[in-house]
């Protein structure tokens, strides 16, 4: 049975500021808590169905967690989800780094501002799909432990290590040779643009696209093209964010 | 002013039944409810701020529709939005029919069994910025005119023609030598294989894939490839329904 006090707690979690106090974010629902319990991430509680915490007893044989069995309306006071799933879990918030020797030997996406959890969510679970083990975040980039980015990650937030960091100084201490990429009006086309495999991809906020303190960095100018090409009459404006992520991740991976 | 007749219909055409009964959606927002004006779509009803009505009065003088200068609180109260727009409009939902001759001659994305209304909104948007201009739906997938699904397309809704029909019915339909392409776990690499531009690409359900019924009628598989190319183990298990989408047609559209 789950505590009142245990109930409050991990309905605080849904605020980012109790979040950062804990440490501590939440994830519901069966594959992503299982790829979380068997990642790096440290599991603090787990709150199950019967049921499942039956068909899931091996893996639990191997953690330190609090495990609490709860019943279905227990489940739906914890959740945030409208359909509530049969296990909800919380984790530690791990203490990171960024790894510049890593960043140098990769492909990287940095993120200016992505507001959008979906978003974050969809960038994430991409690029564990392209193998892009890093991301780094403007601090303005919406917060990846929210719920609904955790959701969205469809497990791979279990893959992909996330930073958040000061952009300007982050980019600032890179290797001056290191490709800096990012999409703007008037960059080459992606299709024909030599892409480098170790580089960084910039991708800006959902309506104001790469800052003004980022642009200076950006220094292989990237176009998604329209189509019919050249014609850009009555016709959409601009792609989704994580759209546009995708087919640039898609071309370095195509052409790689 | 806004009386409680009025507010009561709008708000009723949050519901796709009230919707199918008046043939009457609703759209919210300057660009997209500019861009449905200078569409076919015919609008019945404009109701907005004065500062709106004022900037807009050209847009206004060729409409026949119903104008209401609103208060913001009118404006929330009919709102689906946490922060209610300066406009908000309803128009009529056209009759449509599927051109087979359009349809043969160019590129078309069949959905099967979408449900997630933000997919559906940005597929709609980036088949605008690929040219795309006809979508056939399987009829259970997700309303069209839902208001997530209207405000996620950012107002390519008025360029895209979006048709609901039996998907089997409509495959039958179609002459046997057209390519009819769709991403299977046993398909060929979308960055080799040739991709011909009259075609139609079929966008499986999010958490289902493609269905049983019109897996027979795919004759050209695709994969995309997950990176490094051969490693499964421990990865994203898929794509987003809106990302595989886009990487497609993103590459039919380099090719072509």
């Amino acid at each position: 049975m789950l505590s009142i006090n245990q109930t409050k707690h991990i309905r605080s979690l849904q605020q980012k500021k109790f979040r950062t106090e804990f440490k501590q974010f939440v994830a519901e629902g069966n594959t992503l808590v299982c790829d979380l319990i068997s990642s790096s991430y440290k599991v603090e509680m787990i709150i199950a169905s019967n049921d499942w915490l039956e068909s899931n007893s091996s893996l639990l044989n191997k953690s330190k967690a609090t495990i609490i069995s709860a019943k279905e309306n227990e489940l739906v006071r914890i959740s945030t989800l409208k359909t509530p799933n049969q296990v909800i879990a919380v984790f530690n918030i791990p203490e990171t780094r960024i790894d510049i020797e890593s960043i140098k030997s990769e492909l990287t996406i940095v993120l200016d501002d992505i507001k959008d959890p979906g978003n974050l969510g969809t960038i994430i679970r991409l690029a564990d799909w392209f193998g892009i083990k890093n991301i780094v975040c403007s601090n303005e980039t919406v917060d990846v432990y929210n719920s609904k980015v955790i959701q969205a990650t469809m497990g791979s937030i279990a893959r992909v290590n996330i930073f958040y960091t000061d952009l300007v100084e982050f980019l600032k201490s890179l290797p001056s040779n290191l490709k800096i990429y990012g999409t703007l009006l008037n960059g080459e086309s992606v299709y024909s643009k030599t892409l480098d495999e170790k580089a960084i991809i910039v991708i800006g906020n959902e309506s104001k696209g790469i800052s003004e303190s980022i642009l200076p960095f950006i220094n292989e100018k990237l176009l998604i093209p329209s189509y019919p090409i050249g014609t850009t009459n009555s016709k959409a404006e601009s792609l989704n964010a994580s759209i546009a992520t995708a087919i640039i991740c898609s071309e370095f991976r195509r052409k790689n």
